[in-house]
């Protein structure tokens, strides 16, 4: 509600061209907000309100817009803006906002950076998406070994200004090699002459520029970090990466579990903003692939016909097939999305199959006598199936919720081991081998009952 | 390697009993692998290398062992341990330790906690579990409004030891409502006599005790915070969250989410240590749901005998039901994933449906276009139907990608305007609600068609 209101404020503010009570009105609002508010503006109001910022929070205000905000006021700005505006930015955010721009917008931009810092732009390009290269930021504070807290201090409030964090401090070595880390905490709370070296961390946790970004993510929730330092081969610094980063890295690769887990192509574009054309595309490739599978599992009723077609019992095992299928899927997509899980937060390694397959066995076992007394029960009584009918649903679902169980448990584990990602072995895969398998049982079961019922 | 390396110095130190050098090795490792290290203890050496332990990191390396490691560790130590170590922990482990713990031991562990612990302790227990109460510390740093900055900077190396975070500063005014916060930053870098106030930022992003820990996280991300402050219903401060806490929060929500989607009763212990029993009991009542649900699924079949015994098409029929079930509940999943995720991120809301829902409608155009195409060919060249058959078999597939694609849109997002979790709403509800209306068009056009064919 309060929020609506301030809209609503601000855009008569706006529409009215009074510029220096907007400007007063939206520095009473956090950027985040900022950006949030300029979301709905439309192309020449958003170019005013966005000169009517005050120049120090202007680029953090651009850093929060959206992409195409973010490329619609670049192209309608002037180069000396544009100047100004990437020397504010963190560089971090200036690559991430470069990533999302069409060719020819990088390049007006890079022609209005300065030499230096386009230097510093074109080296970062150079690390592979979703590196911890691509992810780190060049604003640290470093302090070099030598220095006591008097100038330690000194130094970090002449320079403290334009770093992302100040509040872990690096100390290299004259061969710029990361040597140990102070927190500002230690600094303040020791005395003036004191020597760094003495006050330092020696116990670095790091991670190197090309290690994945979901290996740094596990790095620094495992040890409660506020910042992590990369470092190259020669263990020298060159970067650090922040919570705040890390934060949406968890949630960009939990996402994309989400996605492999429903047999979409992972994307990041946001939902509302994609193509159909484009999610039909990362829908199609998984969607073919399952229904080529499923032609097998056809395959394999029409070569139980015979069973099928003996009126007796034929329609009831007919009518019994979707309930196979759906709990032998919901069965395997359990044991999968845990194992899945498992893997993702370090819980479970592929050491760990035999333990996690003797688990799920003992649990399939319970599960599975309780769905087959209820399938009994409810075939007899509902379906008035005969009780050799009965047996052969209950009995094939008592098999099929084991070996859902035991396929959903070790196909996760095994991808792992063999350098696939755990999440592609999710209920869509598994529900299908499940079908074949479970209806391989069922048919078989059948036969068998049949030709002894015959015989 | 190195770290197995170093797990085998430290047992042999631990087995030749050479305290001193054990207690050397361990002071180089970080806190967090020294609980790691204890991990594979017995009771006896665990103890033996708790108490080797400096004083001054044992607080720490505890928070981070396992609940039973705590557990075996509480019963074996004395009073007079127990008393120092809770005194050393910050009071959110602390409440977090004892939530895990069996009744007959908090009441040990209370009993040797300081009256002013206990009091705190007995306060935290008060707030809902996922309550941004439940997950604060109140180990942060207050300034009373009023002070200039030399005042500031030596109440802060006065008492900074015993803070969380110095890094945040909480203004508070004589009523304790927060006012403000300052960056320790702009402390260090501001002149001695400067007043705290005029420092003081009034835009203050704040979560109250009783809000749900997913609108915690959600806020720290959104405005990438590293602390927030949660304040009572008049604005009093009571304490704060940090960032290291949110990572856990956010993991914790998306396995919640996994699990849910997965037809599982979410639970919070590790998979390696829950037991069969437990395990089945939070996967029995979804898939009796589900086979429930199922029985209609059977029934339709059931009430489509006749064209099911139709032999000349009724066994192509029953091979193409495992295809379009496994389609339909493909489409579903990825849909309604896509909408569980953005309502997750924030991307999505209830009034996005309209766009949502024709966005969805123009991609199972297309899905449904390719996978027509597809099925009528493999239906006429593999299975060799006639051509009204695969024209069944096609257009019922056709219209079964449509409706799956539009409940699994409309589902999470009801779910979601009503109060439920739309992680419910998810692959194997909206495979079941599928399966039943995608087989109710499949027999309904076969029936048309039969007819049509006959007359």
């Amino acid at each position: 509600m309060e929020w609506e209101k301030m809209v609503e404020r601000l855009t008569a503010l706006l529409n009215n061209g009074k510029h220096s009570e907007l400007r007063g009105a939206l520095m009473m609002l956090n950027e985040v907000d900022i950006a949030h508010f300029m979301e709905s503006l439309d192309k020449e109001k958003l170019l005013l309100c966005f000169r009517v910022l005050p120049k120090d929070i202007s680029a953090d205000v651009f850093t929060y817009m959206s992409g195409e905000q973010k490329q619609t006021l670049i192209e309608s700005i002037g180069d000396n803006e544009i100047r100004s505006l990437i020397e504010d930015m963190f560089l971090d955010d200036t690559v991430d906002f470069l990533e999302e721009l069409p060719a020819n917008v990088v390049r007006r931009v890079l022609q209005n950076t300065s030499e230096e810092k386009r230097n510093l732009i074109n080296q970062f390009f150079r690390y592979p998406e979703n590196s911890a290269g691509s992810l780190m930021t060049i604003e640290y504070m470093e302090l070099k070994t030598g220095l006591n807290v008097r100038q330690a201090m000194d130094l970090i409030r002449e320079t403290g200004l334009d770093k992302e964090t100040i509040y872990t401090l690096y100390i290299i070595d004259s061969a710029r090699r990361l040597i140990g880390t102070i927190a500002l905490r230690t600094l303040i709370l020791s005395r003036d002459e004191v020597l760094i070296d003495s006050l330092m961390d020696t116990n670095i946790i790091s991670v190197r520029t090309l290690d994945d970004q979901e290996k740094v993510a596990e790095t620094v929730r495992e040890y409660d970090l506020m910042t992590i330092p990369v470092v190259d081969n020669e263990n020298r610094l060159v970067g650090i990466i922040t919570a705040d980063d890390i934060m949406d890295v968890i949630e960009e690769e939990n996402t994309e579990d989400f996605e492999k887990m429903a047999a979409l192509t992972p994307s990041e574009e946001e939902y509302l903003k994609t193509s159909p054309w484009k999610l039909a595309k990362n829908r199609m490739p998984w969607l073919l692939l399952l229904a080529t599978v499923a032609i097998f599992t056809g395959m394999i009723i029409t070569n139980y016909e015979d069973v099928l077609s003996t009126s007796a019992m034929g329609i009831v095992l007919t009518a019994c097939i979707p309930m196979l299928m759906d709990t032998g899927g919901n069965c395997g997509a359990q044991a999968s999305t845990l194992m899945i899980r498992g893997i993702a937060l370090g819980e479970i390694e592929f050491k760990d199959i035999g333990r996690a397959l003797w688990k799920e066995f003992r649990v399939a076992l319970i599960v599975g006598a309780v769905l087959s007394v209820f399938t009994f029960l409810r075939v007899l009584l509902i379906n008035h199936a005969t009780v050799p009918v009965c047996l052969i649903v209950s009995g094939s679902l008592y098999c099929t919720v084991i070996l859902a169980k035991a396929l959903g448990c070790a196909l996760p584990l095994t991808a792992k081991k063999l350098g696939f990602d755990p999440a592609l072995m999710a209920s869509p895969l598994i529900t299908t081998i499940v079908d074949m398998t479970s209806l391989t049982i069922y048919f078989s079961i059948a036969t068998a009952v049949m030709h002894q019922i015959n015989v």
